[in-house]
Formats: C-alpha cells, structure tokens, sequence
C-alpha cells in the first residue's frame, strides 16, 4: 500500500512481453486514474468501454469516455455487449460478458489492464467470506492471469481507494460517478457503505491485511496444485485411496476442478468421497451432482459429463471417404475406400466374433479389451448394406470384415473420442486411454 | 448450526476413550449451558472455575460457579491462575495461563469441554482477517485437539450463541454476565457489538459460512502438513530448490514452524528465502530474525536459536565419572575413569593432531570432519591438568591421548548436544546428524 501510484507501478505489473494496453475503461474514478497512468508509459495504449445498456445513462458515459481518451491522446473503442442472464445475478453475467468481448478483441500477448484496487480486493475476500467460501476462494482478484491471447492485469490492486481519489484531486481528473454504486440492494454497496468503514475505523489496514491473505491464498493454492499435478486424465484409485480425508478430499476436489467442471457441493462431495474410496470392488459406484459425474471403474476414477452424450443414429459414409465424425461423439479413421457402408451403435444384446474369435455378446468383447461400461454403447462398428458387422472402432475387422477384405482393409479403424463432450476424462476409452486394436495402436 | 443442543451433542464431539469431563465453567451463558449438557451424561464431570483475579466481582463469581456446580451434581474445582503479561496482551496471557492450568490438572484420556461456540468462531476468524492472518490463521479455534495428556474438546463450535440463549431460557439457567463483554476497548467485543450485527442482517449464516472455511481451513492445513513431513531435522537443500517460489515458501514456513520457531516477518522471510536459495555454494548464507535463524551448510539448512549459545568454561570432571553435562550445551560420553581431567572448548588458533595423523588447527579437522561451523568453537575436547588435549569429543584421541590410553581409553568419548538449546536442528553436528568417531557411532 505503500508504493506510489505512478506509472512505474505499470510496468512491474505487467509480464515480460507487451506490445500494447487495453485499458477497461468506465469512466470511474479507478479506470480513469488507470488510463491516465497507462497513457505516460512507452506503449501503445488504447481505451475500451464496454457498454452494457443497463444503465439509463450509459450513453452519456460512453460519450464522456471517448472525450477523456482523446484527451490523453489514446486511441478508444466501444463494446456494446448484452450481458447473459441465463445462469448468473445481473452483476456477475454483465462481468462475464465484459471479459468475454475484452478477450476477443485481444492481439497476442496484449494485456487489459483493469482498475480493481485494494478495497476492492478487501470486499471481494469479505463477500466471500460472508457468503461461504474455502480457502482457495480467498485467493481474492488475481493481480495477472492469461485472458484470450494475451493477459488481465490489475496494475492497482494495492492502491487503496484514498490513493486513487488523491491521485484523481492531484491531476485535476474528471470522472463520472456510477449512480449504482450507492444502491445499498447490492451486496457489494452495503459492504462498502455499512461494513466496512466500521470495520477500518478500528483496522485501518484492514485492506492491506487482506491483500496479503489474497496473495498467501494464491500461492498455496499453486503449491497445492503442484502437489497434485496438472490432474490430466483419470485419477489412481489406489494413489487416492492411500491418502488421509483431508487429503483425499482436496485431491478429488482439485482434480475436479482442473477438469474444468463446477464443484459438488460439500454434502454430495462427501457422500461421493465415501461411495468411490469405500464401496466394494465389484461395484461401479458414481458421485453424480448437476454438473457432472465421477465413476469409479476398474482402479480408475473418470470426470464425466452430467448427462451422457445419446449415441448418433446409424450414418452413411461418404463414397471414398477414410475418416468420419459421427454424430460430435467422435472420429472413426482408417475406414476401407470401398463401400456402401454405414457407421452406427450396437443393438441390445448384439451378437459379434471378431477374426479368429469365437462369437460372442458384443459387450462382452467390448468388457474383454478393457473398454470402459460407458463407452460399450457409444462405440461405432462398421456395417455394409445387409446392415452385416465388418469391424469394431479400434478392435479390428470381425470375421465377415476379414473375409470382405483379407488384405486387411479393415485393420486399422480407429476411434478417438471428441474432448468437447464436456467431461474431461470423456476421452479415455480404457484405463490406458487407448484401445490397441490388433498391431496398430490409434 | 441445525443440529439439536442437546447430550447427544456432547457425545459425538468427545474422542472414542475418555473417562471423564472437566468442563471449563466461568459461570456465563455459555459455559452454563455446557456444564447443564454435560451433567446429564454418563461420565464423570467435574466444573473447573479458573480465578483470574482480573476483575473485582471474581469471587463473586467463583462462589455462584461452585453452587450451580453442587446444584447440578457434579463436581467443583476452583483454579488460581496469575496470568503472565510478559509477552502478550492481558487477554492473550489470562488465556495461555488458563490452559496450562486445565492441562496440568488432567488425568489420562480426560477432555477438557470449553464452550467455544460459532458466533465465537466467527468473531475469531474476522478478527485474525482484519488483523492480518494467512490461510493456515483461518483454521480458527479447533473442535478437538490434545491438551496436556488428555484433550481439548469444543462440542458447541457449531452452535449460535442465540440456540444457546434459547437452551438456557428453556431450562431456566442462571447465569453471570461478564460486565468486561460489553466493552468496546476490546477488539473482540467491538465485532461483536459493532460489525457482525452489520454483517448479519445481511447476511445471517454468516457464523455457519465461517465454521465450514475453518473446518477446510484446518484440512487443508493437515493435507500440506502431510505432504511436507514432519519436519524433523535440516532441510535438504537441493529439496528444497527443486520447488517453485510459492511451494519454497510454503515449505519454508512449514519447517520453521515445525521446529517449534516463530515464524519471520514476510519480507525477511522473502530476502532469506533468496539468499539461501540463490547465495554461491561458497558462500554460508542466513536468514535471522529475532525468533531464530536459519542458516546453510554443505546442502542442507538449519534451524537454530537466535543467538548461539556461549561456550560454557572448562569444567573439572568429578573422578570416576564416565559422562558429564557440559554448561547446558549437552553431554560427553564414555570419558575414561582416570584423572584429573578437565572439559573445555577449543582456543582461538589451537593445533592438534588425532591419533595417527598429522597436526593442524583443530578447527581444521573439524571441518575434515564434517562437523558445522558453529559446532566447530563449541565442541568440547578432554584435557589433563597440563591442559594437553587427549580426545576430541566424537572424533577420537589425540595423539597424547593414545600414548596416555594404548588400550584405547578414550575411543568412545562421544557428544550429544542438548535438545533443549531451542533451535531445532542444534543437535544436529554433521549433516547426517551424529559424528562417527573411529570405529564407534554415538
């Protein structure tokens, strides 16, 4: 809190290379502050505002805004985004909205810098505070992450409020006032206006002490994160299971979240916890919560997606064609040249032999070469006209298959699952991640 | 905080073996409700009223205390306790004496109950948050935790000092207000009175939202504790530098405090941080601060007190004596009966040579020897009354000492350094922990 508030402070905040800024610009005090800051450095800079239309006077902010930029001699851009409502409060669908147009208009390695400061950080961490939150909550705004092809950088975010009007009076700055930030509806405004000042009155480095947390928080939340890896792919029974419930615990729960799905909730986590580590080895226990899933198969824990894709209907492939999508689940590649041929799912209770095989419940061959209980109804065979099984996605030709093409035209149809179906271990069709069809590994 | 106040509570929060309760009653609302809980269970409880002598209506107080006790049946034990102010504030230091009183009066597999409930939790991590508190801080008061050679035990840690009031009100429990909780001067009192109120209209399961952060506060506190060990002994250094920066720090932090240290400041621990990790391996590098040091040597780091120890001066050996502490430093072993022999430090510039090998500085063997620098001024030799140097404690005769000893008289005279010189690694006085004299371990 002690470092001045000059454009010095800009460059020790921003990575190493950075072409140009992106200042997020409202027209409030903090970004006005911040754009006059940034417009003294080396750099080119240019002024975003975004306009949301929630505000009767919107307009009026955006004109103002464009005046201060070309005052300052930096170049301005407007956004006009409509906030998406669907999942989150006002508040926080017009801020995803505003991240989202920020990091599309994004060159490489650019960086927006926006004006969050120190009290901002201190409501942040108290907001979450009061309504609920872990430790890694408490890591608060970061001062810099990747955004886009570029980065978001908060070069103010230990400058208190008191510095920036200072500042502000100092430089005869003119800014306008959001007439929404004295709205005590909002939770952040009553934080601001009842909380708060009690609280300083007696901690006047309340905000100070919360930065430090914030930092504190990030950092353990990194070193955590370096302890359990970059927690690609299925997780380790036994590796998991060897842990303490605290551990056990933080690991799932990381491991969740570097798959890029929301959290379950504590009591379903718990639940979920006791079922996977606990139930016994002949069962394919699940910690299901509305977004997503985690089964347990076989030794393996996978991340998948709440609901499971629906298997495609059957598919034509195109006349000559070697590879095909089928229906977003995935790819078929390796196809023969000569058709007509079809792609599609197995029957209830289908009967195949593979080449050389004995005939068999299609399942059970499927269970036999480790493929996992999800994917036994998803994965595509080839079939020609008479709707005749030639192959098996990654296991080879069945014996019609071997008979139509005994050059092995059929030997190397294989299958890789599309990732964007939404859970991060979707992928892995066995615990290895692979299916090794006879002599050629896909 | 939905749960029900009632024994069944009690039983739930108590460890699997423990014969009987002590409960912690200052005779407020609080510790009312825990002693009328636990008199109606099955073991034995005992009211403990610790007498602070703090405020003037104390015996009052005590004498209310021990009739609700007798009216409860159960029985009354009053506690004397001078606080010490020495280091902590009035609060702090009636707090510490008041455990260490508990803690001395219990018997094996005992719990001590305090009343502790989630408004008090609330109170405790705003408080260390508005103060300045890292992740681990949040951890907030603990539900069970050893204590002398029984336990701690807080059964109401999720339970609103508003169900309390309620309980009390319905069994017509009278108590004593503490006229001190209404002071404003006490930080406590004035987020009680002042902030949460605030807080709470807004948002009124705030207490409930602090009791789960500090629940995963304290796993997570666990899960990194496990992860970095126990500790025990100098850190390897190359360990330690393979980390990232916030994973170095964490473990850094980690291993001081698990030496039983105060930790540093944050920007001393920074610039130590770099000079022991970065300094040339030339170079013997410190991070000092008023509470201990750490310093580097030969790959590993070390924990020791602030200040070394002074070299305690020569000491005359009782005759016939095999071993002898040596000025609180530790002690020699295996010293030969024969006399008069004398215990002392080596002199600035002094040669010697062991038992066949040349001579040299002594503090030049020592070093051949792998023993730590500040081992080298403090490890005592055995001299006779011409003060000829016999024996270098671990390291074996002299070559005077072998003439004197051909049967080997001092081969064994080995040394342990005293734990208890307050750095966690004094003991330590080679890198592997012990010097190997000729031919025998000590």
């Amino acid at each position: 809190m002690s470092a001045a508030v000059d454009v010095a402070r800009l460059e020790t905040a921003l990575p190493a290379r950075c072409p140009a800024l992106v200042v997020a610009f409202s027209g409030g005090l903090d970004s006005t502050v911040l754009l006059h800051l940034a417009a003294q450095g080396q750099r080119p800079v240019r002024a975003v505002h975004v306009h949301h239309g929630l505000q009767p006077a919107a307009d009026d902010w955006a004109a103002h805004c464009r005046a201060t930029a070309l005052g300052l001699g930096v170049g301005f851009e407007q956004l006009n985004v409509r906030p998406d409502h669907r999942d989150e409060g006002q508040e926080g669908g017009a801020r995803d909205a505003r991240y989202r147009a920020l990091a599309a208009g994004l060159d490489h390695h650019e960086a927006v810098l926006t004006a969050h400061n120190a009290d901002d950080q201190l409501e942040t961490l108290l907001y979450r505070f009061l309504r609920g939150t872990g430790p890694d909550g408490l890591a608060g705004i970061a001062p810099l992450r990747p955004l886009g092809r570029g980065w978001l950088v908060r070069p103010l975010l230990d400058v208190s409020r008191d510095q920036l009007a200072a500042y502000a009076a100092r430089h005869a700055l003119d800014w306008v006032e959001d007439p929404s930030n004295a709205s005590l509806d909002i939770d952040r405004n009553y934080l601001r206006h009842r909380v708060i000042p009690v609280m300083k009155a007696r901690w006047p480095g309340a905000a100070a002490a919360a930065g430090r947390l914030a930092d504190h928080a990030r950092g353990q939340r990194g070193v955590i994160a370096e302890w359990l890896g970059e927690g690609r792919g299925p997780l380790c029974l036994a590796d998991w299971r060897a842990r303490t419930g605290p551990a056990r615990r933080l690991m799932l729960r990381e491991w969740i979240r570097a798959g890029g799905q929301p959290l379950p909730g504590q009591k379903r986590l718990e639940a979920g916890i006791h079922a996977l580590a606990d139930a016994a080895a002949d069962r394919g226990p699940v910690l299901a919560w509305p977004g997503g899933q985690v089964r347990r198969h076989g030794g393996w824990l996978y991340r998948l997606p709440a609901a499971l894709p629906a298997i495609p209907p059957s598919q034509r492939l195109p006349a000559g064609a070697r590879g095909a999508g089928w229906g977003g689940l995935g790819v078929a590649a390796g196809l023969p040249a000569a058709g007509p041929l079809w792609l599609r799912g197995l029957y209830p209770g289908e009967r195949l032999a593979l080449a050389g095989r004995p005939t068999k419940p299609a399942r059970e061959v499927l269970r036999e070469h480790g493929v996992v209980p999800w994917w036994r109804d998803r994965l595509p065979v080839l079939v020609d006209e008479h709707d005749t099984c030639l192959a098996v996605a990654g296991l080879g030709p069945t014996r019609e298959g071997q008979a139509r093409w005994p050059a092995g035209g059929v030997q190397s149809f294989c299958w890789r699952p599309h990732d964007a179906a939404a859970g991060a271990d979707w992928a892995w069709l066995t615990a290895t991640g692979q299916i090794v069809p006879d002599g050629s590994f896909c």
